[in-house]
């Protein structure tokens, strides 16, 4: 049954969402309204939940993955009094105003369009694009089961939390949703709940002009316990026996289906896709309320719905953050390292040493390493050194060189909650969106394929960026390096596609050493996805100076700035050089084999090894200069990937020695000889 | 059973397997030998297929989705002798010779590491990113069924056809084969088969590590029908009696599921994880041939086995090619102007006077509409000439303005195959595929989602443009311009990304006349798929002068070029431009805005209209140089999206005013003035 003050709190979210999508003339009103009661039991009865702190590391975590339904979420933070808080500090204002309500969908909101991570306290991640919230709440489920594994003890749980997600037929049809889904029931995540709002419609009308499967029977497929609730979802005890179906069951992840009435309530567009994506009408809104019985204003919060949160969450959330307050002083008096571990995991901090096994510089070495190798290195040095950094490949871990072998790394797996090696399986989408949940919550996840497969996980990569998430994609095999794969298998378009992603850092090293330090790069770094773009082919690895401090080498700087002079040469006549040769990766080497014989041509041209554009257009202006003088306009630049975005550096007398189209199957150097990506072509361009 | 002679041609499948990959040392001979009968069966027993006629039109499709076991695929197309043709004729040889298994994963071999679609003739897609084989071969049964409504006609079908498709757990674990088996089975595709080597093992070893779930149970959810082979394969008939099953079924599409152990008969290493991607060794051939009583030389084929081939499938292709041709001409005769518009779709011809609904110039009108409007309107003018044209939206179609709404259009579905508006449901990535595979069958198909879901169907559109298919994407809310949805709904990278991708050819029309030309632009060609990005919100449509032919318009052959002078200004002084101010789409009619603002200040600013970046570069340096002569530095190019590959043209001196990183949530006028995407700063720039 359903309390009169509860109904009145649930009708008290639904037009609080209706009001505020009517005052932005903008919005999606039907889930929200459809969707109330589950949001107001959730939020008032299952969530462990403190509004006051809202950052606390135990909090369940609710993720709304219809993200266009964000109202319902803003509406029901509102009423749980949920904390802003910026830079992990409270700001003493609550997380969403009644003016932000009013203001739904302007700038500098704290109610944007759509939930935005890092923006808007209480809200777990940013979602929108279908699907992806389902698959970042399976890496907050697995980040929980991570934290009890690892620092429970004594039969005590201070860590481990539920997670809940909600959504609808658009998550349910998107493929990443599937991926998640079976892995989550491959991997028995039972603190696991998405509730799946079966409303039967989407913006081109019913879902059986394109969805008729059988979900459920789907999602037992995968593992999962179905409940379905087919009553009245306005009866919250129809919803509580299905929640209470999801705390029984600690072995499978729970799929809630709830039969809903999109817009229910709204008497001539409930039910139908008008619903869907725009404010109701003044007439509607009114008519809507009318048959909730309501009798408030606009954006009114009545006084007992208030109270009802007041002695709900936030009496129930103050209460369980003191206990365990308390609680976790004790378990850091017996366990102090694990206590300031887990801290440091809250703080986004790095261990003391965390570099230790990355100081060493790679001797030179002509033959060198594939890159993928010493990045497999970096990775296992790095991560020995930050106990919290884990993750996998979407089952290409032999080839992309991404397994922890180091002792005790262990297989992440249902029988291994504690494991720091994943197996994602071949799902590259599901699997970066995991590795966003997971991020969330303070690990150092990261994930691996080939690189021309970025393309299908570059949904959740631009998530990455949004929510800065210093997440590591290693992605091996980068161009035509890749050889006898061909074309399907070649990157070459998508270095600049990558670039081209706002606070993305791509690397693309050119040898061990600058692998070393894109690794260290991207571990102090705390706000920017790194993608490693690395070789599968051998890589001579470059003779350096070492620098006084005996563990760093002259390209430690370099690699961080982004562009550096690898090799410089002046002309003795002027004093400076008279080209500039410049290249990321494996190309350096072509530019460093061109400069030698330049030389002997009486041709004096620097190298600038490019790992990262991206850092390299963060620097000063005199810094940019020092490394690319405006006056030397003789410049080639050279990468075994497409002209695109290289212009800026090149100048319009510059030239580009590159791919211009997709590559073929071949033995890898044929094929450089083939594109005529070669140092005598290099000269060539350099002469001409 | 099976007969010696046919396990003897199933052995030479595996020995050619083995011999091409060991040649090349390199290739993935772990499937096709397990999946050697099952081969064997589908091509000399179950396809309806002239080895001499690859392209015949009722061809049965087969589609190796697992692109990695590309050695299965050709070996049996050099056994069936399947005929290479180009451009449509034959060519007088073999699409597979001996040689060409010899020179397996060489340049130039007709047997690259992954099957390329035009390159061998016989591969009906290309394959190799996994997931995909499955969901373009969705495309080929829905083209079947498509052909079969409209043109079969008195109860004779001459145009249906069926279509295999081999996958391996790869493709399963993927999304996108989620998204595609969910819309067969509501499409009822009974004519669609899937088979499933279950041989339990990815690249990181057993299935267990990732993927425990029930995968039969999982497509019995989508309305499949499911077959398991739990006997040994080698028996052909327990695979018969699956592909009984699979004929004898017409509403439901069959998952025929095969047990397999991969690298059959390699007694080392068969059943793991080291079969898969690499030769087996000299040694280990050595014993899998005595495991198999194989006596031949290397690459040998026995001459019964030739001779079983050309009594099986290309005796029976023969004769039903030849009744076909026979039937076809009865028909042909009884039905002239269907089967005239039929032989059109396989010759990529389009009708007479396809262009007639779009010769009419929009006038010049300041309010304007939309681009998406407009695009609607020319998607239907241009459908309604090319009766082949057909598509939909992922479940967007009443933003995207992507259906046909003239009488007759129809939807298609499962109780209508001749319907042309298509309910993709929300599964971009699918779309994307399901449009390339009916586009490899002749049809002109589209899809729509918002242009920031590019992001999720990006891996197909790589196939598009790597199997040249003029395919049609419309993207419509192209910008900041989204407004209220924000930054996960506003696209701030997607142009560049997509302009960097080979053979892609990207449109970002002013007004309604330039999207005219546009949709004239990707109708002609045949080669390049084309993405149609467009606006939201509404755009002046300019005015224009109407050339002498009096249905063409100024901007015809701007359009076509890519970038054209849309208003010029000259410096009376000078007789020349004081600036170029460029741009795309709805900035454009920001540069006009500045330009007459510049003039009131005596600055002679030239607008030009950049709708497509890639059409431009493939005129020649005359016409560029025109359009951007050399000499006028002082440039602004402005774009509601990131500078990033505009510097070819912006040029060292030049500048950007565009986005420098994402978007926000406001209403898009707002936006605008919010990230200085205005005149005002247009001029400033200019006058800096």
């Amino acid at each position: 049954m359903t309390l009169p003050v509860e109904n009145l709190a649930i009708n008290t979210i639904r037009t609080l969402v209706m009001d505020s999508i009517q005052a932005a003339k903008s919005g999606h009103p039907g889930t929200p309204m459809s969707m109330a009661p589950v949001a107001y039991l959730i939020f008032n009865e299952l969530l462990n939940y403190d509004p006051a702190h809202p950052l606390w590391a135990q909090r369940d975590r609710f993720v709304l993955s219809s993200g266009h339904g964000s109202t319902l979420l803003y509406s029901v933070l509102h009423l749980a009094g949920v904390e802003q808080f910026k830079d992990g500090k409270p700001t003493g204002e609550k997380a969403v105003r009644i003016e932000d309500l009013k203001n739904f969908r302007q700038l500098d909101s704290r109610c944007p369009g759509h939930p935005e991570y890092g923006h808007t306290s209480g809200v777990e991640v940013t979602t929108g694009p279908l699907g992806q919230g389902l698959a970042m709440s399976v890496g907050h489920a697995i980040a929980s089961k991570w934290f009890s594994a690892k620092y429970a003890k004594d039969g005590k749980d201070l860590f481990g939390f539920n997670v809940y997600s909600l959504c609808g037929d658009g998550c349910m049809m998107e493929g990443i949703a599937s991926e998640a889904a079976s892995l989550a029931g491959h991997l028995k995540l039972g603190n696991l709940c998405w509730i799946y709002d079966a409303n039967k419609i989407t913006i081109e009308g019913s879902t059986d002009l394109a969805f008729t499967e059988d979900v459920g029977k789907r999602f037992e497929s995968y593992g999962w316990n179905v409940v379905r609730v087919e009553e009245d979802v306005n009866d919250l005890d129809a919803l509580r026996r299905a929640f209470a179906a999801f705390r029984a069951e600690n072995d499978r992840p729970t799929l809630i289906m709830v039969k809903s009435i999109i817009g229910y309530g709204a008497p001539n567009l409930a039910g139908t896709a008008k619903v869907h994506g725009a404010p109701l009408g003044e007439e509607e809104i009114r008519l809507a309320k009318e048959f909730y019985g309501w009798t408030y204003e606009k954006f009114a919060v009545p006084e007992e719905v208030a109270k009802l949160f007041a002695d709900g969450i936030q009496t129930k959330g103050a209460n369980v953050y003191a206990q365990w307050e308390k609680d976790f002083a004790d378990y850091a008096a017996k366990y102090p390292e694990l206590a300031k571990e887990f801290q440091m995991i809250q703080n986004g901090e790095l261990p003391e040493n965390w570099d230790e096994g990355l100081r060493k510089m790679w001797d030179a070495d002509e033959k060198g390493t594939a890159s993928r190798n010493s990045s497999g290195k970096s990775l296992n040095q790095l991560a020995a050194g930050i106990p919290w950094m884990l993750g996998g490949s979407a089952d290409l871990a032999p080839s992309n060189k991404s397994d922890l072998t180091f002792e005790g790394a262990g297989e992440f797996g249902p029988e291994n909650y504690a494991g720091r090696n994943f197996h994602f399986g071949i799902r590259e989408f599901a699997m970066a969106a995991i590795c966003n949940g997971m991020a969330t919550c303070g690990l150092r996840s990261y994930c691996a394929t080939f690189f021309v497969f970025c393309d299908y996980l570059r949904g959740a990569l631009r998530l990455s960026c949004l929510m800065d998430l210093p997440i590591l994609y290693i992605l091996s095999h980068d161009s035509i390096g890749v050889g006898e794969d061909g074309p399907t298998h070649q990157p070459v378009e998508q270095l600049a596609a990558l670039r081209s992603m706002p606070n993305l850092v791509v690397m693309r090293p050119c040898d061990a050493n600058e692998v070393r330090f894109a690794y260290r790069w991207y571990a102090e770094n705390k706000t920017s996805p790194v993608c490693m773009v690395v070789t599968r082919q051998d890589l001579p690895t470059l003779p350096r100076a070492v620098e006084p401090t005996g563990d760093q080498c002259a390209c430690s700087c370099g690699v961080s700035k982004g562009a550096y002079v690898i090799r410089d040469a002046k002309n003795p006549a002027t004093g400076t050089c008279d080209a500039i040769l410049m290249a990321s990766g494996s190309e350096v080497h072509i530019c460093l084999s061109a400069q030698k014989m330049l030389e002997a041509k009486g041709i004096y041209a620097r190298v600038v090894s490019v790992p990262s554009m991206e850092l390299f257009e963060r620097q000063d202006a005199e810094y940019r200069e020092s490394v690319l003088p405006k006056a030397c306009t003789r410049r080639v630049a050279v990468e075994a990937a497409l002209q695109f975005g290289w212009d800026r550096y090149i100048g319009s007398e510059g030239k580009f020695i590159g791919m211009t189209g997709f590559g073929a199957s071949a033995p890898f150097k044929q094929l450089y000889e083939f594109y005529g990506i070669t140092a005598e072509n290099v000269v060539n361009a350099v002469c001409e």
